[in-house]
């Protein structure tokens, strides 16, 4: 049992995980392609977004955002919310990689926890697509991308709520090293929390001023 | 360890819980309690908002769900959230009873679970305040009301998500039996799926319509 529990780089360092197969890629080579292709993305949807009339730099901005958010949820959380043993895979599957490193800062991803498979599900089933499809409500500038938006970002901060007082709760000590802890579950998950908390609070005014005006409508109209 | 494990009547049999102190008020009581105060505090919202200038009768019925629902969520979820050891309790205290009898439908309350108590501290800390807030948004027709509506609401929705789906993925093997498994886990949780889903619906609808109203407004002004 001590032999199979060593087998592996996470913390709790008890946790089971039996046919545990170690990552081949490095460290550098799995973030240096998320970051290649995320790029690769963004590039794209801003050169595409400057071909539409009248789009300002937010709502380019924006459009990028919601493509590079949709596509790792639907990608990447999407692959380990229906992949309960990438930790054994044998191959060097990268999506498995990313799991097998990422867990060495939260090891409940690895340990398959109730909270944080729920979490990853939720974002990958429903918030992956919506984010999608906000790009082409911007877009179009349809009547319901303001609101589209507060609805995905507030599924999203609710979600790192979820997977940070849980963590808290259990007892916070899931991360191989210091420098996992921070670099991983603290500052790769920052962005789920102050870009989502940014967009809520411009749509939000957004919508309150639409408000104002059909209000003043309706006093021209009534008085 | 078997005699301390057979004294509380919950599911799983194997759950510890230390120093358990079984209720002394019966269901109906229990119920009754909750009922009763409900009831006289929607009475009480449904007339005082009668007394509130051109204020349909939704947004009336909306207004006593609100309070009903922020009292709910402050007082009972509240008390929960915060009270780690209320199956100790050795009074007839109201609310450690309340749950006391909930874990009959759910031993994920008595068994202190981090996602149930994550979702319930979430639900009583913002979702409560926020929606008492939301009464007097509505009474005062504020330019925020639908979208602080649709917030709460979509907020609801992923908390009794995540409480669902957590259940699903641990076994869901939480009840002392069938009648308590659809009484309190099943029919009870479901009034906060599908009101809020229609409150979600609605207000989309109103956002969505407000924005087609400022639409009109600038093709008039520019064109």
């Amino acid at each position: 049992m001590e032999s199979i529990n060593q087998s592996h780089p996470y913390v709790p360092r008890d946790l089971n995980l039996p046919d545990f197969t170690p990552g081949v890629l490095s460290q550098s080579t799995i973030v240096g392609v998320y970051g290649s292709c995320s790029l690769l993305v963004v590039s794209l949807i801003w050169i595409i977004s400057g071909r539409f009339p009248k789009t300002s730099k937010i709502d380019r901005l924006l459009m990028c955002w919601w493509a590079f958010t949709g596509l790792t949820h639907i990608i990447l959380e999407g692959y380990f919310a229906f992949s309960p043993q990438f930790y054994t895979e044998k191959t060097a599957c990268y999506l498995a990689e990313v799991w097998k490193e990422y867990s060495k800062g939260d090891s409940r991803y690895a340990g398959r926890d109730a909270g944080v498979v729920t979490v990853e599900g939720i974002t990958a089933v429903l918030e992956g697509p919506a984010s999608l499809f906000t790009v082409y409500a911007i877009a179009n500038k349809t009547s319901y991308r303001y609101i589209l938006q507060i609805a995905i970002s507030l599924g999203q901060l609710y979600g790192t709520a979820v997977y940070f007082i849980t963590s808290y709760l259990e007892g916070d000590n899931f991360a191989a090293s210091t420098y996992y802890y921070y670099l991983y579950y603290v500052f790769a998950n920052s962005f789920w929390v102050w870009i989502p908390t940014l967009i809520v609070i411009r749509s939000w005014k957004k919508i309150c001023a639409a408000f104002e005006t059909e209000f003043k409508d309706e006093k021209t109209k009534t008085c």
